[in-house]
């Protein structure tokens, strides 16, 4: 399947900046790479896509508990984690204009030179190097280089130039001829070094290395760190799940696709400890299924989600499987939800470093163990960008003249909707209409988050509510007041209206939105 | 009034790690001073209150929005809002111990010695110096300087040891005789010098000056950088204020007591900007009374709570007023909340040094104006420490045997309890039984947070809810099923017994609970 043309992240952009869903943060001050800020109505969506979660896999569920664990944790949590050490990624500088890149983004073509007319062979004489998503502007940037190099005259081997590879696999000599996506020379490129991700502060009077301490770059090490109290203090039994919600650091070299991948992001983190003989296949199995369900049931469509298998040459040495949910993005299919089986790793890292028996003891079966772990590892900011996606919506009806009008609706899941129900007077001048309308909004507004409205013509408001998803209208009128005691409901996606007693009001919208 | 002798902060601190509810970050490598972790029984006591205080504050007000910015934000901001030249705490170093303290809380004492007998008066020969909530150590500090210096046989001038100082207004020549809190000679306490209390970090590739960046000391800030996105996205009019709950962090020197002073917390920050010329005294006094409502919604008694009016001499030079609430916790009476009247001071320097104009447009009186702020600041650990103070209760009780037994119980108000009811099956072998006591689970699990039970005798499960503060036990027994089907309903607080008839059940727990 693919997006309706208009769902493209510049149109995302723009209707979360005009409708105060996200702002970059410190737009004032021209915004901070990797950053945003949830206005008014963005913060209402990811308030509900968190209680949402937090109801289906923390409450409706026995075997899972919460957590909510500090930011900043003990610097040695990292150095057992590996993170202190590994957590990484390899970049290239360019010693000419000063970029960065991510080491694994770069790819290189031989430039191979050879004159028209008398034959002549150069051979390679340089590599044009660029970035993963621009390997379309490869033959424009061997032209380019031929230009410099003062050999017009000569043509470029089209063929040879397909054979990209890494940058990463070039030799120190071929590093020589490379040219940088952004360079004016060959050779300017560094070799790749690795760029810790995890930010670093200092805790304390003092600021020398004793000092050192790092903002979580996963919200997942705080639930192992936590393993033995919530253990010792929540009867729970194996098989059983700590579930955390939370922020998350990564000094990311390149942030980009808006919230897809930001410096600053939010997690919803579960680690479901098994017994190290549980048949691990199938329940990893049931966490695929149960949590893509749980998407659906927030309004993402099914067919937009997808299942990424990690092949197992890609995995981690203690990790046995891990699947990627995948969603169709505006800018591509990519990873939503990662779901990983990860083995005992991080429970035996932490043992050894913090000499705590973690052990488990079965009662049942009298042995005592380290629980293996499957990991769902969501990701906040993705999720609702993902539910933007779905929801985003361009058609056409009819306007107050009934003419046909372009319309942007957001077709939000009732439990995902900022607002679930509007509430207008027709007009505003009326007192008596306008004194009955608010009753209605007191009493709804104890139940639902219930927006009030009594500005400009009611097709004007219904566009409003439109472009921000709130499932249901409903218009105070004359007829309600002067003669039936009804009151217009109005239907979001089929604009469909309905007159419904005022008594009935609330059990009616209670039954169309299923809470 | 004064708290139950039993309420001390220890006792809290114990049933909290007992039950999970919160606690030390990194407890199993010794813990991280200043921080903490919330357990599954925490993070539903501070979800209940962060959903009652967004429910209070942004849904069920028309003129408040809500908001969710990063927590690292463009460094510019805490240039122009001050923290950068100014958010510090002047500090003292003992070059001896090592040890730091906070310039303010250090008191000295003149330490005058004088011989009984001969009548020789050596004057002030050192000065004792204590922290302010050691002062009644003193008589002990001098006697050990006077053993030190050896002069055992001279008497202390008890009159003069009352006579305080501050240690910030030592001398230069008085600084050389006093003895630091942890110091085995005079003279070892440098002069009081600013230490900052934002948290550094590094963002991007590099790590030099450009990169600076700070974890925010408080949430304020970030709405004032969003004020202009949210009036231009929003409608909103002034009066109108901008809600935001989120982490902060603060380099505290001296985190102590529980919760109370943490180095990384969370706040549920208000901005209500009003029109230059409004009323603010009488705007004032409706926050605070609202605030204070508030908090009696939730569970706190009215009568722990106080007000502390700053003098106005204390004020800082934009403030036109501010008052704290206190409560009246284990460790003292202590600000649980400040709601500050601060002019338009912030959005003032954003608008110098973002150079965008943030004036508003008055369509009523076509005027335009900076607008001014009340600031209501939530600390949202504090609110849950007072929570637990007011709620911790030790009585007597008769047991099984209808013997007097001493139980805890914690008399959470119903929003705030993790769990509104506990459903038991009488006994657990009995499978009509339970099926029966899992069909009423499920029914109110769809409505509320409950808690399943089966295990042990119904006393001792009554205990477990008593302690973690449920408002009432259902039990399901042979009665149910084969009499009369009603449950008995349990009361937390007077431990009466009802008969409920299982239909009408959750219009019963419902009435009770107030939701």
């Amino acid at each position: 399947m693919s997006l309706p043309t208009q769902t493209t992240l510049e149109n995302l952009v723009t209707l979360c900046k005009r409708r105060g869903i996200i702002f970059p943060s410190s737009d004032i001050y021209g915004g901070y790479a990797g950053f945003f800020d949830y206005g008014p109505l963005g913060v209402e969506i990811k308030n509900n896509v968190k209680q949402a979660w937090w109801r289906d896999f923390v409450h409706r569920r026995e075997d899972i508990v919460g957590l909510d664990s500090s930011i900043i944790m003990h610097p040695r949590i990292w150095k057992a984690s590996g993170h202190v050490d590994g957590f990484s990624d390899p970049m290239v500088d360019c010693k000419e204009s000063k970029y960065r890149y991510r080491a694994d983004q770069l790819f290189m073509a031989p430039v191979s030179l050879r004159h028209p007319e008398t034959g002549e062979d150069l051979g390679v004489v340089a590599y044009a190097c660029v970035l993963e998503d621009q390997l379309d502007t490869l033959p424009k940037r061997a032209s380019a280089i031929k230009k410099a190099l003062d050999k017009k005259s000569y043509k470029v081997d089209e063929a040879l130039l397909a054979q990209t590879r890494e940058y990463t696999e070039a030799t120190e000599e071929e590093r020589s001829l490379v040219w940088g996506p952004d360079a004016t020379k060959g050779g300017t490129l560094t070799e790749p070094r690795e760029f810790k991700l995890m930010f670093e502060t200092h805790v304390g009077a003092l600021r020398d290395e004793s000092a050192v301490a790092y903002l979580r770059p996963e919200t997942a090490q705080g639930i192992f760190a936590n393993y033995k109290n919530v253990l010792d203090t929540s009867r729970v039994k194996v098989p059983f799940g700590i579930a955390q919600i939370g922020k998350a650091f990564r000094n990311e070299i390149t942030p980009r696709n808006f919230v897809f991948r930001c410096r600053e992001f939010e997690q919803m983190e579960i680690e479901y400890f098994i017994a190290p003989d549980a048949d691990w296949k199938q329940l990893h199995r049931e966490w695929i299924d149960y949590c893509i369900n749980w998407y659906v049931s927030i309004g993402l469509p099914r067919d937009m989600i997808g299942e990424d298998v990690h092949p197992d040459e890609k995995l981690a040495h203690y990790a046995k499987a891990c699947t990627d949910l995948t969603f169709l993005f505006p800018h591509g299919k990519q990873e939503l939800e990662g779901i990983a089986v990860r083995g005992n790793f991080d429970l035996t890292q932490h043992q050894e470093h913090s000499k705590k028996n973690l052990e488990y003891f079965d009662e049942a079966t009298k042995e005592r163990y380290l629980p293996h772990v499957i990991e769902p590892s969501f990701g906040l900011d993705r999720a609702v960008l993902a539910l933007l996606t779905a929801a985003y919506t361009v058609d056409e009806v009819p306007n107050d003249k009934g003419q046909p009008e372009e319309r942007v609706l957001m077709r939000f899941h009732p439990r995902i909707a900022p607002y679930k129900v509007a509430i207008f007077p027709l007009v505003k001048n009326k007192p008596e209409l306008v004194e009955k309308a608010r009753g209605i909004y007191d009493q709804l507004l104890s139940r639902w988050n219930v927006f009030w409205d009594v500005a400009g013509a009611i097709g004007r408001r219904y566009r409003r509510q439109d472009e921000i998803g709130t499932p249901y209208c409903v218009t105070v009128d004359f007829d309600t007041i002067e003669k039936d005691n009804c009151v217009t409901v109005r239907d979001r996606d089929t604009t469909q209206q309905e007159r419904v007693p005022v008594a009935e009001l609330e059990a009616y919208l209670s039954a169309k939105l299923g809470f």
